[in-house]
């Protein structure tokens, strides 16, 4: 009963087989290998931009700070959540890779609205040199909570960034898992929203480690290329990183793996809701779930064997009663049997 | 005939078994995986040493770059020759991970003496607070002109910088080409000579992309991990890269890989020798061979299908006699008969 | 009727005339010059700490920055109010000086409480590398909101910093009015509650430019002087930093300097007492005074020539009965005279 | 007999002057105020450059690294002399200030010419992402040695950087004595030449700490605002550097003093010439000596008192015939006595 992140899982057969195939003979290092051909075509079919920069780096911290020190000065604030990965676990990788710039955090905690993100964004930028200058607004979909914003819910807060004339990074380490939620396209979802760069995690659904990062326009692609080399992000035996992307595009294998994933979640969800004891805290229409129990059912659950992450207090020592946080997230390969065992340890009404 | 780079290459089946291996069910992430404590069981083994940290970062230039980092001030300057990879091939990682650290160049323009480290360690460090403080050494082995330190030249390079307690960081991109040419073990050639940080490479010698840093006094571990994390390059799926590197270690892979390309170029340099019009650059103990020929010879060569990185001209216009430098790179996977055939196409006596 | 800033204000003539005093001859520069002496230990003996590093800068920020700087990794955050200086009016200059440590706000918006401190503390450092480790905590004395925290209040914060043993630093921008206003000793406001560097604000009290950055522990002086000389922040013409210092300290011109402002504060704010349109917002024991007032109220003030800060909305248009917020400082130099005007505006019972 | 350095002499009473007339009332922050306005325009005027950006910072580290920082990418490196003050005297400030940049060395020592500067540009940016950018290319003038670039040498210069695209930036910590050792005008040592950024020296011509930062073409104004702001070196109480310069202006005193400067170096020159033990080093057209002699004539004038900085080896053990050079820096204020009790103390022909 493994739901401690979709980053625990294995990764699927498909994949395993385009690295032997990329593993034929010399090809040259550092992007250049033809498989990188076939990804930066797909990824332009698929985003119908035929005009993009794609990139490829093998983790979504890399992709994420790379991607806003493109778009940020070092005397800029970038505009997120309380609970954005870029705040919370990157242990100052934006800080580091923009030269210094500042996270202003958008009221949440976890999906902003227009109102709340305008509002951060007239908090600053109002103080000539003293304060920094409004830099680019970062969005995470799927959100950090497990919740997906609607098509509407985007193209507001693009809205409200363009009126500032600020650039939108979208934090795509679940895109897929999105995608899939929102049936809609990845333009649809991207630039037709007015987003910047967008990074098309690979990692989280089911590759080894290798996330996208796509600039629309491309005016800013040699600087990023600069900036991923300084970072110590370009892969010499490149193709690797070609390959597992390559496996991920192929015969839609990653909308595949993400309708597993989500598939997964609702089905564990559907178990959960006859539990009384139980409370769901998100809108689950990806592959999290993030619910509040009793203790002591925590306590029932974990010691049955389910892995998943407690927040709110101590699973061992408290009231029985007290009510805790758990975070399921369902990968594409959880076996179903694990997901019924779960709802079996649920008291039922 | 590829002799571009040794990142040109495939990697062995037996890597990619282990991948298969560790690709089974759900394992922690970030480095908790059962296989890291097999590597890092081997590498305290194979180096003798019980205590050392031990670290898989997937490039080279991050592992020098953190390396140093944790090394270094950022009011420090760094002592290397003008050819080190961080001063030619990182696009100022160093100097990006530091903080803004100097690199000071060593004449050279490849090998160190302890002439020339003391001279210019002296310098540096001697102008109060104008001038940058003397940082960390960093040493190349096998250079990056395809020389072998021998351990005696080693020795006296870190007496110089001990005696002005600096400590010492090793790029070992190609490390396991050095021991074979040295017929040492791990630690003669890293901390009995007073090296601090040993970068000990494997992406080079056959594997996807996974470098060990290895740190002979854990004191800075921690700093390493956070710094690691700020510069993205933790993998959440950590397993990807510890397989690589377990394939690697078990039944002396590494070593056989290494001897495999030290022969070939060994193989190479022999049917070199008896051309008149080339001239052998460097010493050749590991797998690469630095030569001078005429502009003509170097056009039949790539004429042929020689991939090599050639230096010091124009391969098409100019003097037909005029001297050019090719840099060929043995990687453990070049056939034989690509090297018979790149030897058939020079002139004998 | 100038209340914008005491930074606004001129600089008395004692402090010309030891500016011309040091203007004599050739000295040595970067710090070596005699005055510098002088002012050395004038400060250690001011604050009872005959082991203190004392060092000269020309601005607040550069105080803060580098003194924060010196206490703080890259990886680490650092606490202060969402009102600090180092937070809205220094244009990221912490995260510059820092190499890119993050800021954690500590809820406010003014004055932190052991409470506040405690929950800003505890939200990070808890997710091992994935988040910032925890660094210095920063208290500003006199705060920005005008307030003046007790040395209860202050040891109290110093007490929760130690239990996570985490630096302190002091922003005394207004350190002098602080002290007037809690009749205390510099001790007694500093190391003896357990801050670790403190900045004693010259600036705002009366000098051109000048604050002095004092450790208590020593340890750090030679970091601290490597770090200033990278900032640019060392003068060559030292004298003249020290001139402008050792003016401020003789004959305890500092503290009758602060006296003044204090006391203008108090006679404004008694003043003001008796207008009900008025509302005082923060405890006036310095030289600050935060009020509310309508809108309507305003407008005669600015109308009049009164210039001041004006937050909450804009002075021209909106309901005239709409409460905004004013900010009057008051430096040493403003007239009495120039304070009964202001009071006069205003409406009485 | 103080000829250590040009920043050792005290400041003219003009400059005093001014100081106190800027010193009455309050005036508004932070470059608002009205001398800033007369120094912006009297600057303007001076170089025939009406829509130039003109700042003002307190040391010359500051003004080259913020300019720098303006012109250069964290992945570029900067090309300069080895002797340059941004290469040996800022203790890393422009690596610092660019979040990194390198600095590549143009050989020298001393002077630039065409032909090394062509050359270290075609050493970088030539290795795609593997190496930095080409960044902006770094003159001092007068430099370092001593020696005044001719016009013809300074365009040839230009016109090489131009030719590669690249930024020029010159710091002319001694601007005005270059001025009146070449008899020019400030624009064609400047913008008439292609120089985009100079720095317009006044601390080592007679200033207590003040250096003009112009931007030839405004486009980047804003941007070094905010830089300067975040390093730190906005003064809140700007009056008082705008007084030093405005002083500076009026009266054409930078001439006045430069001139003196100059004219001491020559007359201390003219007294050496009569010395067989003396050679002179530099042309010595500006306000700077560098000569060698036996170390017992250096003995000898130390012991009479002589300061200045000395180089080469040891003044108190050694061969008494060995060469040692030594570097007298004539400021304005040193007297004629001093200059001819100097020449005294040399042997005769």
């Amino acid at each position: 009963m493994f739901f401690a992140s979709d980053n625990s899982g294995p990764v699927p057969q498909a994949v395993l087989d385009t690295l032997a195939e990329a593993n034929a003979g010399h090809v040259m290092g550092y992007g250049a290998d033809p498989m990188m051909d076939e990804v930066r075509q797909r990824l332009r079919d698929l985003f119908e931009a035929p005009e993009a920069a794609v990139y490829l780096v093998s983790t979504g911290t890399a992709a994420n700070a790379l991607a806003l020190a493109t778009l940020t000065e070092p005397f800029d604030t970038i505009f997120c959540t309380p609970v954005a990965h870029i705040e919370e676990d990157e242990c100052n990788a934006p800080e580091f890779y923009t030269g210094g710039a500042k996270l202003t955090l958008v009221d949440g905690p976890d999906r902003m609205t227009p109102d709340t993100l305008a509002r951060a964004i007239e908090s600053q930028g109002n103080r000539g040199v003293h304060g920094p200058r409004r830099g680019a607004v970062s969005i995470t979909q799927v959100t950090e909570m497990g919740n997906v914003y609607t098509l509407d819910a985007l193209k507001a807060l693009c809205k409200v960034a363009a009126s500032y004339d600020l650039p939108i990074h979208l934090d795509g380490a679940r895109f897929a898992n999105a995608i899939v939620a929102l049936e809609c396209t990845p333009a649809e979802m991207t630039w037709k929203l007015g987003v910047d760069v967008a990074v098309f995690g690979g990692t989280k659904n089911g590759l080894m480690g290798v996330e996208a990062v796509i600039f629309f326009d491309p005016a800013k692609a040699w600087e990023f290329e600069l900036r991923r080399k300084r970072g110590g992000h370009l892969f010499s035996k490149h193709r690797y990183l070609s390959a597992q992307m390559a496996g991920y595009l192929r015969n839609d294998l990653w909308l595949d793996m993400a309708r597993r994933a989500n598939a997964k979640a609702a089905h564990l969800l559907a178990g959960m809701d006859g539990c009384p004891q139980v409370q769901i805290v998100n809108d689950v229409t990806a592959n999290m779930i993030f619910f509040e129990a009793p203790r002591a059912l925590h306590q029932t659950l974990k010691a049955a064997g389910a892995t998943y992450a407690l927040s709110g207090g101590s699973l061992e020592t408290g009231d029985a009663e007290a009510m805790l946080r758990g975070r399921l997230v369902c990968d594409w390969s959880i076996a179903d049997s694990q997901l019924d065992r779960f709802v079996s340890l649920l008291p039922k009404k």
